[in-house]
């Protein structure tokens, strides 16, 4: 577990040494190759993972068998299937690595227990959710009022860097358009 | 203030009646009426509001001067522009009352203040916001991959008594589909 999990945390709370190496007490290092699963559909969901390093999507499969990715998530980024984690419920969504992946994960249990014991941490989950809820009630909006091309280029514009990491057809999966479409908005 | 907040904070935390009086201090009361707007673009928002009485929605009006609903809000739920009123941003959204409103509002500095002194409180707009944040990624993945049909269904079957309140311009507007569209859903 590297300076990169403090550095985030930290841009939300302040941490003593003491209190981050209590903090870092209740997470466990994994580590995952390119193609490999960390959830998969249909299964009890164990951790809530930060990534330290990799990059790996989110996404679901629906009945005829086209996939729709919710979520990429790169150094920084937290990722699940949050329904399943929160909710203690199977699993809807699959999380896969599109490189190899270093992450740290925490369990519900163990996530509850820290907020108890140390509300800072509960502090900074509750402000990470609310950007995050934020970021989708945008991602909505777009995907009700944006044009295919106002989306990629708002995605072009919002990641940068991820453009350049993923594959043109898992970009449309993302966007919600055909892969034909995408290469037009391309040229 | 009824007892709607308070069963309301206490379906997430335990209360006693002196914590209960401690958090309805940092709370103010409104009334609307029907077609006024809680807010309006562009505006600062002073407010995040638990409906105790009412129906309200949160929408925006795009270029082409076509609304969007991004949510309806009714008794026990909670409604903002979360965006202007997390990030201390101008409005991108508005909130109007469908019906006469009762509310009840927190300002963002009482929020910070009232978490720091009971982190209990923290603790419910923790769980509030992750509940919320799945309530999203389900909308997406609604958006995404299901059919007109199928959000329709959805629709009524997870929100029955609204779809009762609410015209169907609004649901259309909701559900992302035209008035036409709807109303051959409906027959």
């Amino acid at each position: 577990m590297n300076d990169t999990f403090r550095n985030h945390l930290c841009e939300i709370i302040d941490l003593t040494d003491a209190e981050y190496e209590l903090i870092k007490g209740y997470y466990s290092s994994f580590r995952f190759r390119k193609h490999q699963f960390v959830i998969q559909e249909n299964q009890h969901v164990d951790y809530m993972y930060f990534v330290s390093e990799g990059l790996l999507k989110c996404s679901l499969t629906d009945a005829l068998g086209k996939e729709h990715i919710l979520q990429f998530a790169c150094k920084n980024w937290w990722i699940s299937d949050f329904q399943a984690y929160f909710k203690q419920e199977p699993s809807t969504l699959s999380v896969q690595c599109l490189s190899d992946s270093e992450l740290i994960g925490i369990s519900y249990q163990d996530m509850e227990a820290l907020h108890l014991q140390f509300p800072k941490m509960e502090h900074f989950f509750r402000v990470k959710s609310n950007f995050g809820y934020i970021a989708l009630q945008k991602r909505i909006v777009s995907l009700m009022s944006h044009s295919a091309r106002e989306r990629y280029d708002a995605f072009l514009n919002q990641y940068p860097d991820l453009v350049q990491k993923i594959s043109k057809q898992l970009l449309a999966n993302y966007l919600g358009v055909s892969r034909e479409t995408l290469s037009r908005l391309q040229m």
